[in-house]
């Protein structure tokens, strides 16, 4: 049996979706959830739902709150009963496989390199995110843990990504590029040139650097770039959507014909809005720790938390912590061995 | 009479579109071009061109030929008799007070980094794009020169950006944002945070953070960041572009009532294509020189030249060259005080 803590107390629609999408994910047999927060409210909550099975599901008291506004480190060395530091203590001690939290984001990055251990050879865990492409998604991994990367960094990104992407996206053998501003080798900054040839060892499909123009039509799987990049590439896909959209809309309002045209072609647009939001996609995972870590949307509705909680299930199940591990030791050693 | 010299050998389509483009900038009455190239082409194209007036138009024979493969120092260093050096060397000598190449970039930027003088109190000249957003135009820089940048490099940016965008690009008092992670100060990488003070000392309308969600929404009219950022957030414009266009396409013939619309709708999409071609522009200038550089795209046709011309003449009537100097030295004064 998976145990996976789930944070009833974290984002906009706290405890509410939080619960429903932890009674939904129960359709996995393998799993229990331990849901965290306030203790009467999530029962309340579980109450509301008609035939939830609570053998597999536990709740447990964590008063505190942690908000968006809180200077990360400090809220985490303050609030020992918040939901965001009991569940990263359950992970901790093994008692939990995965945590699941809506929370504030700087509080629960922090706060799982603080609290949970590294797997053996990362420097720093990454935050990975699914970026819808024209194709389908291509990870991003830094997508908002480290602004200020070195080299040996994005070789382990590229290894976790791999790992990540294989097993729990289902990408087999996943295409892994570095971002960068021309396609051949030498080309780049300081950073992006020293961390080429590790990516070359790093064991993974390494298929050479990844221009961004190419990233949105699907070039690659698995995008490598530092948090700094990587912010820049997420939010500017969201601006573009929303910018593109809102001129295709006045486009179409010049003229009685193409007004018509739009009309017929209404529902295409929603489709299309859509697959551009990449919070739809349920959630972030924190990769590099003892255990998975997954930041969801603020905004996440119950499908997301239940997605949520699916991969963690799978990231149990498939021994990411032990393939990852093996993966940084593998070429780890080759290295040793060059040198 | 402001003399400009034209690079009319570089490019996809030399020299027919570079001298079809020169000869209608001469409507300007207040402008000399120097033509640079092979010269027997060149005068050939003239010739086909009808009642093309010759008076205020030279030719100089500039006959080799720097390709896009070619080293760019080296190249610089051997062809002294290519286009873009003979240009270069031009506005070095206040022969030229601008210089417009569709030629190699690399060769292009190095040579007149190399070759040009910069303005006193520039440590790097920087590489600007005119990049569409949903409003008009957001001024990119540095969009390609420097991808390693220091915190002041990136203040000079800003001055440089400030004064070209008031007077060549024509926004009143524009709105400088310093591209980084989030909205606040005190985030960011260690680059930008240690910009964001310079920035705000810089005697421009400092706006703060801009993230990159609000640039194709136009919350900036020039953004600045180093030149790896840039690049990422222009080629990814045109990813992006491309990728939405074509799942469009795909959306609207998924069923025969948009497949109508879609027809309708041509037109419309026709000229959003067009509005996010940052190619269209016409130029790229290379700002903190002596004079003025235009990247022109390889792809130029004549009406792209013609603008190109056109800038370089406000340039020189606007004296952006002194313009740029005096608030340099303002904010190095005032530095200079406060220590």
């Amino acid at each position: 049996m998976i145990t996976i803590a789930v944070d009833a107390a974290g984002g906009d629609h706290a405890p509410a979706e939080a619960v429903k999408g932890a009674a939904a994910a129960l359709k996995n047999p393998g799993i229990k959830l331990v849901l965290l927060g306030n203790e009467a409210a999530v029962r309340a909550e579980l109450d509301r739902i008609p035939g939830c099975d609570k053998t597999r599901l536990e709740v447990v008291s964590a008063p505190e709150i942690i908000t968006n506004d809180e200077h990360p480190a400090a809220a985490i060395k303050a609030k020992k009963n918040s939901s965001i530091v009991v569940g990263l203590n359950m992970v901790r001690r093994g008692e939990a496989a995965a945590f699941v939290s809506a929370g504030s984001t700087g509080a629960l990055l922090t706060g799982a390199t603080v609290i949970v251990g590294r797997i053996k050879g990362v420097d720093r865990p990454v935050l990975g995110t699914a970026l819808p492409n024209a194709k389908g998604f291509t990870f991003l991994a830094d997508s908002g843990a480290n602004v200020d990367a070195k080299p040996q960094y994005l070789a382990q990104y590229a290894q976790m990504g791999a790992v990540y992407a294989e097993h729990i996206l289902g990408v087999a053998n996943p295409r892994v590029g570095l971002v960068n501003i021309g396609a051949e080798q030498g080309k780049g900054n300081e950073l992006t040139k020293e961390a080429y040839p590790l990516l070359e060892a790093a064991g993974v499909n390494f298929t050479g650097n990844v221009e961004a123009r190419d990233i949105p039509l699907g070039a690659v799987d698995v995008a490598v770039c530092d948090a700094f990049v990587g912010n820049v590439i997420l939010k500017y896909t969201e601006g573009m959507a929303g910018a593109m959209l809102g001129m295709i809309k006045k486009e179409l309002m010049s003229s009685a014909l193409s007004k018509l045209g739009a009309m017929l072609a209404k529902n295409a647009f929603r489709r299309l809005k859509k697959s551009f939001d990449y919070s739809e996609v349920g959630g972030a995972p924190f990769l590099g720790l003892r255990g998975l870590v997954v930041k969801a949307h603020g905004s996440s509705e119950s499908r997301a938390f239940e997605a949520a909680i699916e991969k963690c299930a799978l990231f149990a199940e498939r021994d990411i912590v032990d393939k990852t591990e093996r993966l940084l030791a593998k070429t780890a050693g080759e290295t040793q061995a060059a040198e």
